[in-house]
């Protein structure tokens, strides 16, 4: 048995997952990011605790943590997590002397991955990738069947690769990375842009109305399936620089699949579909076969069930 | 013994390749690439019994091949290979049936990748990436010790990886690939359009005149170097762009060295300096470590020694 643990920037969700995969019992509570992680990481040992309650002494073998930041793979210390406030902070060495097991850290994106290879959408490959389109973008890579995170656990942090210009600068200070045109909060950002700028008649625009704060990217997904100019404006747009970004990683890992998770890809088929026109249309070799796309099949259990395949997979 | 074949769009290299990567001997030929494959390969075959002529029976062990263009690993077929007008030709099955010898055929810059890999600059690395800056850009990756080329072959033909937007189109139909921002002939394109929108004063636009003809990559560095403002324009958006390209390759596959090879790369330290306040400039992370920024070491000789390599390799 392992658990694996899934921390963000509202809640903590911790789980016990069969070797094979299976999320068996699950518990969260609230992340509280504004405390020292002195205090947050006590709270993460009492939920461990509580989740294994049950086990005998030595069923347990190991522990995986996924975080919304950078890990150092050797020292398991976490270089950054910003939503978390967390800069060099020692997780695994305190995981590690509490519970006397191996402990994993790694990028909540890239154990998102690692669950859609162990049980979801990226099963039976070799090469593969997860994005995740969420409030923000990540990736997770499969290479030669294994999670690959680079030489300082940098890769696969595609949220911050540049696909073009944008009109808002990233958290980053860069202009132009594929979160700034992908993810929901951009979405959102640049139907407000087309509400500002634009004339036309919109539905989104008479139910939006003066209330910007009720935009969210299903409600735009929703208008746009069902033909308002406005809302298919913006799902356009994103699915213009989505099609960059999945080129990109066609002409850099060449992968066998390319699967879409987070929030955004609950836009389902309707999503895929646009997409897959776009990357067709803008395929350069068009003899050469390149990477299937598909929706991912795991929802918020991934980072639950990827964190503890760490255990399996390191 | 092996021996590398370099098949460019104007010339053909052949070279016998010690076990070691020593390049012991070398001829070259036209391509005369007007002619079909049926031809051009029969030079081929000519050109290495040439360069085998005084080795015993069984010395030789391999032949590998570097193409501009993408191969099918699993056929060893070439896909596309627009500078030769090749496509879907049956290059390893001819060379195969001809020598009796195990034949490996591969892009161009990936070969050079693994050239550097063995015995260059990214010697002794697990993750390392060649970029090469010549009339087009390409990429060789290794990874996890061994040459990548994806799924399909497609891997590391950053080139045609989308890093903004440009006043021109590429080859492939996109708009904004590194290749239309970071090659000889980009660098060139864009000094004409200053030459022709600028009006400062300008010791390029002197020696140029009306002869546009006479522009080239080093002219414009050289003139740079010595603070020419308008050639200075010309770099400082080759770089910036190169920095983005970088730092794309950073966020994907996070290696631990990214060399620079290619004609372009020939402006050395200054070009490299130049650079590194660049990629720094625009890091994420401050605190995690990212790849080393190095000069090639090899010449025109990677082509001959990594197709070589590629026997000892795949």
């Amino acid at each position: 048995m392992y658990v694996g643990v899934d921390v963000g920037g509202t809640k903590i969700a911790a789980g016990l997952v069969s070797f094979e995969g299976s999320l068996l019992k699950q518990k969260s509570i609230l992340t509280k990011a504004e405390r020292p992680f002195e205090i947050v990481v006590k709270d993460i040992i009492a939920l461990i605790k509580e989740i294994t309650s049950e086990l005998a002494d030595d069923e347990l073998k190991g522990i995986g943590v996924g975080i919304p930041g950078i890990a150092d793979k050797q020292t398991g210390r976490v270089f950054e997590c910003v939503n978390l406030g967390w800069r060099l902070v020692p997780l695994r060495q305190v995981l590690e002397e509490e519970f006397k097991l191996p402990v994993y850290v790694e990028n909540d994106a890239s154990v998102a991955g690692l669950a859609e290879y162990t049980v979801g959408s990226l099963r039976g490959t070799t090469n593969s990738i997860l994005i995740t389109l969420g409030t923000g973008v990540g990736g997770g890579f499969i290479i030669d069947g294994k999670l690959y995170s680079g030489t300082n656990g940098l890769a696969s942090e595609i949220g911050h690769m540049v696909v073009g210009d944008n009109f808002y600068k990233c958290n980053c200070g860069k202009t132009g990375c594929l979160e700034t045109f992908t993810s929901a909060l951009a979405l959102i950002n640049y139907t407000k842009k087309l509400l500002a700028e634009e004339e036309m008649a919109s539905p989104l625009r008479d139910y939006i109305g003066e209330r910007e704060e009720a935009l969210n990217a299903k409600l735009i997904f929703d208008l746009a399936k069902q033909g308002d100019s406005l809302a298919l404006m913006a799902v356009n747009r994103l699915v213009k620089y989505l099609a960059i970004g999945i080129s990109n990683l066609v002409y850099t890992l060449d992968p066998e699949i390319i699967s879409l998770g987070g929030g955004v890809s609950k836009a389902g088929d309707y999503l895929l579909n646009l997409l897959k026109a776009k990357v067709e249309e803008i395929k350069i070799f068009k003899d050469v076969p390149s990477a299937r796309l598909v929706l991912a099949e795991l929802g918020n259990e991934a980072g639950i069930v990827g964190a503890a395949m760490l255990c399996r997979f390191s």
